[in-house]
């Protein structure tokens, strides 16, 4: 059977996720999932070969000369753009998957947005691995806020929040700060089993417990701290109080970004996106009851599938019936999207 | 002539300073220097070499056999102790170097409270690329705070002043905080010269010259954040309210650090140490306010050549003449100790 296809990617650090759809009618006909394809992280000819896995799983079945239209979100895409080696390796790439339309590269920002609303503007949120907020005028981004990395930035983030519990854990070690069962969650996450101080070492089993999680963390990359999210999220929602705090002000720091792009009394949407922003989770509930006090008249949508926004913003350029967004989104993300720290 | 020495050793991430010094008298007799020592951060062959380069310089003209005792300050020292092969390495370093004397690894907080004090009980505030703040009893530390690294601590420190200052810088790009000469000074010491924004590209030139700086300082080992530290330093000395706003809020997290590891009412000698303090900087001076406020009884001294602290140290265990702390100390650190940030 012949069909008019449009093909989305979501393509992140860790991960890849490719959605093909009936230009026409929204029908979601195949779905792809990579490791991580951001060139710029990954290399790339990794980059490319993460990319094209999943849009080649994606179009199994179809043949790939009947896209009619092709949307990339990818972070950093305007320094993708601007080295022509990379160009050129993606150029033979859409080439050797068999694509004839144009393939465009857009930011993950704008793949995030176009996930959660069909509108053209308002603004997004999107806490992951990393955070940032923009305001979006024609699905694009026009203003920023953070989304400046672990190192320097992404304030509110899963590694912020990762970082903020290992220092909570080594506050409660070294007494300047209460005791919670997260402690041990850290500890947990990072020291298996748990070392035994060496005889006539340092005074002190605590700080001999405090050395080894600071080594364990160094051990590992940075952004690898978000992956105490979940323990933070769970012990938030069994009332740890440190977690409750650390989260609380992760909260804070994500609305205080969404304040600086966007201004009082606007009632256009509000999308919110990433790991951190589950919807249902402690942040999420925190971050929308802040938001219903700022922009009372403002809709908040989740955002879980950034490979559908991209495919929403393919069928886009092909004047699509005004249901699609709505099928596109219909169900439910590309599987690992709604757990994904993007 | 013969006559009896002792060594000590002040091993850094990024330099190792020698000693040598007369075990009666305290008279300067050598000093040697290298590039950094420390086996955590440097493997430990290329430890033990910069090591043993800067005893063999220290000791240049002397016989290593006369060395009576030798103590080497050094951060992690109870992870190398705990290591046999490091141990191993290091024992084998000391008899070729011609040693005949035990040589005794401490802490380099230990080495810096030393440098400051002859005293045996009190506290120490290093902020050098780390930071650091312990309490002293018998010249050895017996709780600390902090000193977790630049990953999850070390706050008020070089690197944290680094961080904020370039997050100063991005947020005035982005417009969420002030623009005042910083902006120009951190973009200068990343970006030479200043790229041009792509046509085509990113909305904002500022924008495009936050993501050239992010990247910039991404290109580097984060520890390098550090290297900013005499630029902000500058620029508070120029009234620039930005770095003097980074500033007060790196003294504040020290004297923090202080504040829960000393108690109130506390007169035992306080010890500052590292580039970050440098005497009569501006970080120095509002910490020492801050110590006069909450210590006014407690003498507060400056500790610049922590290999004289560990050479003092060495020659403790002689029996030494009283006035051999002060002579240890005279001739005023071994070269570039004041404005290394150890």
């Amino acid at each position: 059977m012949s069909a008019r296809l449009v093909l989305g990617l979501d393509v992140g650090g860790t991960s890849t996720r490719a959605l093909a759809a009936d230009a026409a009618s929204g029908q979601r006909l195949g779905i792809g999932r990579a490791s991580g394809g951001n060139p710029i992280a990954r290399g790339v000819s990794r980059a490319a070969e993460n990319i094209g896995a999943a849009m080649r799983e994606a179009l199994a079945g179809h043949d790939a000369g009947e896209v009619e239209a092709c949307v990339v979100g990818m972070a950093g895409e305007s320094k993708v753009a601007a080295e022509p080696g990379t160009a050129a390796v993606f150029a033979a790439l859409w080439q050797a998957v068999g694509l004839r339309c144009e393939v465009r590269i857009v930011s993950d920002v704008a793949a995030a947005f176009a996930a959660g609303t069909p509108e053209s503007d308002g603004s997004v949120l999107i806490a992951g691995t990393g955070a940032v907020a923009a305001e979006m005028v024609g699905r694009r981004p026009c203003r920023w806020r953070d989304g400046n990395g672990w190192l320097l930035g992404d304030d509110g983030s899963g590694f912020w929040i990762g970082r903020q519990a290992v220092r909570a854990a080594l506050a409660a070690l070294d007494g300047s700060g209460p005791r919670s069962a997260l402690l041990h969650n850290v500890i947990a996450a990072y020291l298996d089993p748990i070392p035994k101080p060496p005889e006539g070492g340092e005074p002190g089993e605590t700080r001999f417990l405090a050395s080894a999680l600071i080594a364990a963390v160094n051990e590992r990359p940075p952004v690898d701290l978000a992956a105490l999210v979940p323990r933070v999220l769970a012990g938030a929602a069994a009332a740890d109080p440190v977690a409750q705090h650390v989260l609380a002000e992760a909260a804070r720091l994500l609305v205080a970004a969404l304040c600086h792009i966007r201004e009082p009394g606007d009632t256009t949407p509000i999308v919110l996106a990433g790991g951190v922003l589950q919807p249902g989770m402690h942040v999420d509930l925190l971050v929308r009851a802040a938001l219903a006090e700022t922009w009372p008249d403002a809709p908040v949508h989740a955002a879980t599938d950034g490979a559908a926004g991209a495919a929403w913003l393919a069928a886009l350029t092909q004047a699509p019936d005004p249901a699609l967004h709505a099928q596109l989104m219909a169900e439910g993300g590309t599987g690992d999207a709604r757990t994904r720290l993007g």
